[in-house]
């Protein structure tokens, strides 16, 4: 249980004098958020005090034991966006991409879009197992309880176990939504589990609440490990001296972006961290991508986030990192213990293909790759910042996730933009619904 | 086997003098992209005579029908970047996402960094299979023959088939690169399976060579219907007149990077198209993110390319795209025909939590968000333009991938910079080298 370093330097082209200026800036935001942690989930940073609530552990810990007992070969988690993102994030940082493959029990499925092959897909693979009697497990995941894939999906599935199941099936269903909205209701009357969320945290906030943790700890994530870690980031993120990455990396966000620099890519160099990249995606662009201001000027502000995977997307977007525009503030993540050490074999016949690998484990080759992109980021002055996760355990996740959900709360302040909304995805909603309304 | 549209109208915000003047600026390319035609692998361009090469398809299919033979249960890709983005991208766009999951036979698995819990990941899958006594057929993909990463990973997969294997391994291993190259020599010296690819097609043009033929091939996509896709909107891109979409779509991005736009976002409302976006992502990054114009002045060009997914995204960047900086031009690709059909059911009380979607089929959906998604976009002023898919097909996508790379063509001849080489990409890889020497 090692502590997350952030780490910047003279790579990150900034003076020191700057970023200590903006840093002084963010006392009030830091400020606010002890304030909201006394004040449990009735402020807009309610979801900092999640990683503490020994209550909500309890509550979820106990319907996660009566679920085991269901013993799901399946589970299927039905939502969309903050409902599903933090929770793959989490399964496959954790677990491993491929954890689908080698897990023998407890596979997990998403269905997130309204797409007619990507469920015909989930089908496939479930009809066989409920025709053979074995269990899957339907969570429906929406905090407005009116998501219109999420429901649209939920309903295909439910009607799908309902007819192997029948009178019974109502076991199989677990709903997560915002205490009182129609779902739960609609939920509770059909005697499907529920679990709720506290009004106040937002879906791109939410990965600390039921939304996350239920799921989470069905597959066998040690939930209480990755509150811990969510726990003692917190208590960095809140501190007033230089320790506080969050407050540190908002202020050199801040800092680019003011500068021009209007995409910034969190380069991760581990492959079972791509979903931590694109929960990553919607929490920055949903929380700093606004069209006004906190006092309703018009602004039009937003950092354009963008995920690499190393060395995979080096042999992909490196031409355009090292000889593009100076479009774009990088933040390297890196991770310093894998759960497995493989070793390059030694065989001295490969010699003449690649040299100096014979015999050394893969994340020595992955480690040298990095130094030498940074030292070439250095050369073209392309500015970067690092983060360095001890490893990939339910801990470190659940400090990397609190970090980058605090440093958006610092963004914004510094932005003057409302990190908690989304004005403009409602707008859109309006016209699906109103074309919906045409057909129907 | 229907045509791709490519559609832009007043929503692409820009006039239709600015659009001619700039298309009429493409026609010395078009004339380029014709002689290539005739010259054959000698040109740059030489990747457009892949699709009418039968001599090629000839070879490809004879080694793919003696492979077959072998019966692997498991293809291991062992490749990076352009060696396999296009497989990728094909694999899971005609077979579904979760392809591995559902097909009993040739599962796929992809090495591409070096990762060792990633490699751990895909020993663990394919150790038992090998136990068994079943084959896997490991395909080693690497133009020059001498990729860091991909040597590693080869050594790692080469070594663990002997250890089940003994003797006969050479007939599990395939190896696809540059004609002459030092893995070439190395794997006909070691009795390997050899596939050969023109010197003159670079990483990010070769998927229609045997880099993508082969192992879609033995994956069961039909390499005829692909290749005649790419054909025929070959014959549609090397035409001058209007009907040419890589022109067309070359001139829009074009026009909205010289006006400010450094983001290019490709939204593919298919959850099975979300390869093809990282393929393209290579295609685009690669192509125009160059250091130097052709010239050689000093220029950091390019565009960043981005890929969305609908709906999915919509409930992660919408608020940004919506909302945020007017950086970015959009093209959305829509799926007219999916492989399946499915239909939310009539659960006639599921009406109190989303009206309007009974009974209808989720692609329905799926477009009226679209539909949603455009109107908002057209309010706010945010240009994009369409292209559509008729459906998924190998057909399909084949055109698809054709039409994005005789873009980057005309897109390099606009913005006077040259699409085929990666010069920056080399320059880190010699700071790798120096350190993996240092440490060796």
């Amino acid at each position: 249980m090692k502590p997350i370093s952030y780490l910047y330097g003279k790579a990150a082209l900034l003076s020191s004098g700057r970023i200590s200026s903006v840093l002084k800036r963010t006392a009030p935001e830091t400020a606010r958020l002890r304030k909201a942690l006394l004040a449990g989930y009735e402020d807009d940073r309610a979801s900092i005090s999640l990683p503490g609530d020994e209550a909500l552990l309890k509550r979820v810990g106990a319907f996660i034991g009566k679920k085991q007992k269901l013993d799901p070969a399946y589970i299927v988690v039905v939502g969309i966006g903050g409902s599903n993102l933090g929770t793959i994030a989490v399964q496959e940082a954790v677990f491993g991409k491929l954890c689908n493959h080698i897990t023998p029990k407890r596979r997990t499925l998403y269905a997130d879009t309204v797409d007619s092959d990507a469920m015909r897909q989930i089908r496939v693979v479930i009809e066989p197992v409920l025709k053979q009697g074995r269990e899957v497990l339907v969570v429906i995941i929406s905090k407005s309880g009116g998501t219109t894939e999420t429901i649209a999906n939920a309903e295909v599935l439910i009607n799908l176990v309902k007819r192997y199941k029948g009178g019974s099936h109502a076991e199989n269903i677990v709903a997560i939504t915002d205490e009182g909205s129609k779902l739960h209701h609609f939920a509770d009357n059909k005697g499907y589990g529920v679990l709720t969320m506290p009004q106040k945290v937002g879906g791109r906030f939410s990965v600390f609440s039921a939304v996350g943790l239920f799921p989470l700890g069905m597959m066998g994530v040690s939930i209480e490990s990755l509150l811990k870690g969510a726990r003692d980031m917190r208590n960095r993120c809140i501190a007033a001296s230089a320790g506080n990455p969050a407050a540190a990396s908002a202020a050199l966000q801040y800092l680019h972006y003011t500068n021009g620099k209007n995409i910034s890519d969190l380069f991760l160099f581990s492959s079972d961290l791509e979903s931590v990249g694109k929960w990553y995606r919607q929490l920055m662009g949903e929380s700093v991508g606004k069209e006004h201001d906190r006092r309703g000027k018009k602004v039009n502000c937003g950092i354009t986030p963008t995920v690499s995977i190393g060395t995979t997307d080096l042999h992909s977007m490196a031409q355009l990192y090292l000889g593009g525009p100076y479009d774009k503030f990088t933040t390297f993540v890196s991770v310093g213990q894998n759960n497995s050490s493989v070793n390059v074999p030694v065989m001295k016949e490969y010699d003449e293909l690649v040299e100096n690998i014979q015999g050394i484990p893969l994340a020595e080759v992955m480690n040298a790759i990095l130094q030498g992109v940074k030292i070439d980021f250095q050369k073209g002055k392309r500015p970067y910042a690092e983060i360095l996760l001890p490893d990939k355990s339910a801990y470190s996740i659940g400090q990397l996730l609190q970090f980058k959900m605090i440093e958006m709360m610092y963004l914004g302040h510094l932005l003057g933009v409302n990190p908690f909304d989304q004005p403009n995805v409602e707008a859109y909603k309006v016209e699906v619904k109103r074309i919906l309304g045409n057909e129907g």
